[in-house]
């Protein structure tokens, strides 16, 4: 079967992905360092449109400005030579030591003010590379202990933070938005901010909450037993889906960042469909990079670091293409009715109908017989499903 | 030790939590059916303040209106009897055939407009009662296969439905306010607005956001992993907790709805704490009803329900106990500032001071020497814990 | 896509299965009884090959010698006029509110008696019916707190009655195995023997333990996280898979007793991969009834029913189809070779090798690189996962 | 409270628990390693009696014979000047690259016999230093994938590995034993033996299962689920707890390792209380070390790491004196006897009453009433682990 990602599919992959070196909690590096022009040279032979980074991940924490710049600079000459774009990039405030008990809401304030400086230092990068999503991961925003953060305070300096960025890019006129990742636990015992659902409840308290939206990740969610695609659709209603992360993850447990689709597949399936095909009038309904953010498996070496990326971008086309033809099959359109799922569309009450027209509707309540559905007006869902998956099989 | 809970500390006991006759999907009743009018008079005896229903707890679904009367008529006296009050009323969407996809949200339109009609008949009966507070656990809105439910559409129709109510009650000038309960599955594979972050983003996408809160329950926040006691300060840090649903639950398991105290015991000494002592100057940060939302063990006969409602305030009232200990005991303010958990309340710039003040400041990035976190200033967040564990054990 | 199933295929229903009428912990029933002449005859029509049941889904418990023999009779022509077959039957220790602390682990003596003499009883059934397994699902057998169970004394109990039951049916002759299906928790909190591996060591404890083996169920295990497939794999090592129950769960949650396939695909797919090809030289390694222990999902109604069990067999069918690909498929074996799968059959230690041998041998230890598996000899897992995906979806 | 540890108490801890320097997933160090005699003697100094490690703890990965074998005389004399001895050796068969895939079960045959010959070292090194049980955690052993692990083929191999170890300490004339330590996953996406229960039935199909036993972690059974001392109970009833490892785990989630007590407190409670009162006649049912198996937070400095050392010992000894308080407690012994616990220790059959007897005992059956359950002969659960919490909290 001839698939193949060109740009046009906007595939990306963060720096870190195809640069992990294997280690974990148990074990150190299996593989040696990704060089930049590498990476950036070999995802553009694949087919994918862009990078992602963490400013450690182009040059290491604590670099002087000249080895900096140095990096900065090969990335441009690579980016140059292959046509890839930067669309997003991110700021590590969870590696170094100092970010031990988080950045913007450790309990140190001299640790905060440091965690300011780096980002703000990053979102000028970002500008200057032409990024458009700023991603915060707050990934030691948290605590193992209930008594070790006030979470009210530290909630009040996370919004300190973010809305002192909102006013940084608004000045400088940066066309740069902002996406917070949720993840509930790990490496904190538990993250602030811990589901897409909280992120996005806690950007309305925001001063400039249309800057901010959310960056969930397949498997963050997933680690809290949450359905992703549900999740997704509840940030597409807010308006506020601006990245996503895709990866794979096989249930409630450490954070696997498997390839995409090596996970939970129906799931995936139902993703990408809603990605896809949901939109107002079917076709996209967001239109932002696919970005895959995942580990090779510690397992591999450097040929199974590039397998692992092709796949990842093949899986999504692969479902892409089981999708659209889900939408298309007649007998899914009638078993879709039949489960009267398009009725959800209708608006509950008539055009212009009032609740005291509700009230004064006796169809609606008086002469209703709600023990008509007991035995029958079944919702035919098993069978929605099953087509769903000999879809998804490729059997039909 | 003599704790003897009183209606001053505002503990609350739906109908159906010691009306539980012991039914679940592997058995049948163990219990008889409990009268209403012996449950407030027993509550009341116990110490509780107040008593909450379903609808369908006081007169069975589809009753007469002249059997409705009865009942609520009974209920009225007994409330009058004892001096319980009704803080909070709640509609049953979940139990009858009719609302097998759900009520606001079924695909089924006739369904959702039965829905709102028992909800509106419903929300006349807590301004009857006085009750303040409309809880609304949609535990049928959800789904099993991604397929069978278009979740935008369902939340469209969730605000519809919500938007519709908030103008009832305030048309009609009750004093109600509502409070959504969220959780993440059970009954259905996936329940809508599974988290408290969830719920209360959704609320900002409504006409009257500040009619609508939440009402966490501790066992459907821990049924994802999360941690309860982290929700609600972030449910107070937005105004939103409008009411509680305390109980117990051991881990990431099907709804357990164990007693208060008999789950995660550390988070629900945490939780009293927050509530009693988290207030602005110390002391109550939530003034709502303690409601205990919990089912008192299959195994137990009539005699250990009232066991089990006794045990729910006596463990919170040791709890509190617990808490104002740890509060008040030198060694833990030492180690509260050693770990600089009240450092975390300073706003992370000076007063009056802008970003570019901060970008000027050498001392926060320039001369900050990020390396002397290593081996050094640590949090000492192990002592603090273990502070809060001796305190609670009772061992300081 | 003509797959249709045959007696052939050993496809098997509990009788509790198709007769699911809805009710759950937040409802009644949404469907009518269904009749066992009827679900015989449906079931037959549908390519089943076997009926199983609880001694209480055929007669209702507390029936009359009169009652129970009617519908055993009713039953028998059933069998007679379809061919069906009933390769197992189980007793129902956990409905009725006698059971409400368990059957043979009950801490009360007198039902642990009572417990006995309704599965003697039953056992007798079961030899008249030529059924060959005898399930036990002690899903009351465990406990909500920890001091309310001594389980030393539980498994003292519970080994007390399998070894009785051991020796009543090799005393009476009957060709009956029994099967212990492990469950982590709900009804309870925590059962006994909660996973295939504590029954299976359990077992050994036994006087009989040939007599005894296990009826693992995808959902069961996958409620507490673990790979069913591994599972199996134990299982049959151990030469203990007595029996199996299929159906779908989507993580850890409540027990959903989905469709087989509708919940870990890529673990089913393993499942049936396994079972169908995993002989000692390809070809079966299970030849037991393949037995479907899922719940037609609470919306559907009576046409839902039996779309719902038509599913499990064309899922179990359409995955064997694509797992005799799989390990057709040239490529897939020169990548299970790359991924050194099958050097894993080889022991470590050559023929007649003894310890002192290894020691002796430098190549071992002495003169091995370690290092030389530092960024190379990769096992190349990824790609033979995104294999087994693509051949699941049907894409090679 | 004067609660201080000494080596009565049997406490021992991992070198690399006291040693873990703070890397993880998203971080590297923020502590520096901690020098072996500097562990010992402050271990010392805190009332330990014991000391392990894994081979590469004590002595790089890799390290010549003469570094080696200063590592190995340094600890000696640390020994020797503290008193502290060396009850359990381990063998690291996970960090390096050349572990990858495992170490027993690797699918790479030159790896399993270079695992091997490294825990023959080792399994000398343990004799000589006296350690009477050897620890085989198997992390590595397992697969992401299932394609990528004959789970037959490697417990074939696991199988032949422990039969060769216990060969050899047999023909050696070692007085050591073997303790497999389950855990479900992390780092692998599932571990071969992944519970308790697994490893218990994997020793069965041993050459010499006498010689092996497992070595269970609080937090390892948490990770899935279960409940632990349940878990230990049945280890005990096996006569197969041969050590284990305690720490704290908050739910399903990656591995935390905290400090003994601070996760599941219920949990941790029942288990002392089963270690020291579980004998035959009360007192300790398990005699081997008290092992904390833990890792101080990444959070915490040098003085942390002692604090969190000193937490473990003391919360232990807490809880062993409010679980000596609870049996005590005559109110709680009338509880148990009307939960009617002890009565499960009784056989179920009378002394010398068969199967036969029983079946010819109408109170068994025939005259037996089931329905007397129904709203009465409550077994008083909830009130026995009210009991239980108020001693918990010492508030009886």
């Amino acid at each position: 079967m001839a698939i193949a990602p060109t740009p046009d599919d906007r595939f990306s992959f963060g720096l870190w992905t195809v640069g992990y070196t294997g280690a974990d909690p148990f074990g150190g590096p299996t593989r040696p360092p990704l060089d930049t022009v590498e990476a950036v040279t070999r995802l553009a032979e694949l087919g994918a449109y862009g990078l992602t980074f963490h400013d450690d991940d182009l040059f290491p924490f604590g670099s002087s400005d000249a080895v900096r710049q140095t990096e900065i600079d090969r990335l441009k000459q690579a980016l140059a030579d292959t046509g890839l774009v930067v669309p997003m990039i991110t700021t590590n405030l969870f590696s170094a030591p100092v970010f031990k008990d988080g950045g913007f809401t450790s309990n140190d304030r001299a640790v905060r003010r440091f965690a300011l400086r780096k980002v703000l230092r990053n979102i000028d990068l970002a500008a200057e590379l032409g990024a458009q999503t700023f991603v915060m991961w707050g990934g030691r925003e948290g605590a193992e202990y209930d008594a070790a953060k006030d979470i009210r305070s530290a909630l009040a300096r996370y919004r300190e933070a973010v809305n002192l960025l909102g006013d940084y890019v608004t000045d400088r006129g940066y066309d740069i938005r902002f996406a917070i990742e949720p993840k509930p636990n790990e490496p904190r015992g538990d993250i602030l901010l811990p589901t897409v659902g909280h992120a996005m409840a806690f950007i309305e308290t925001l001063e400039r909450p249309e800057l901010v939206g959310v960056n969930p990740e397949v498997g963050h969610e997933q680690m809290a037993g949450l359905n992703f695609t549900a999740g997704i659709a509840q940030a597409l209603d807010a308006g506020k889906l601006f990245h996503i992360d895709l990866n794979g993850q096989r249930g409630i447990k450490y954070d696997q960042d498997l390839v995409f689709g090596h996970g939970d597949l129906h799931n995936a399936f139902s993703l990408v469909d809603l990605l896809e095909n949901g939109g107002p009038g079917g076709g996209r309904a967001y239109d932002g990079p696919r970005h895959f953010d995942y580990k090779p498996s510690r397992t591999e070496d450097t040929a199974g670091v590039w397998d692992s990326a092709a796949a990842n971008m093949r899986t999504y086309l692969l479902l892409k293409e089981r999708a659209v033809a889900f939408r298309a099959d007649p007998e899914v359109q009638e078993a879709l009715a039949a489960s009267r799922v398009p009725e959800l569309a209708q608006p509950t009450l008539a055009a212009g109908e009032s609740y005291d027209d509700l009230l004064a509707d006796p169809a609606s309540y008086e002469s209703f017989a709600p023990d008509a559905y007991f035995g029958a007006r079944g919702f035919g869902f098993v069978r929605l499903q099953q087509l769903a998956l000999e879809h998804l099989l490729g059997a039909r």
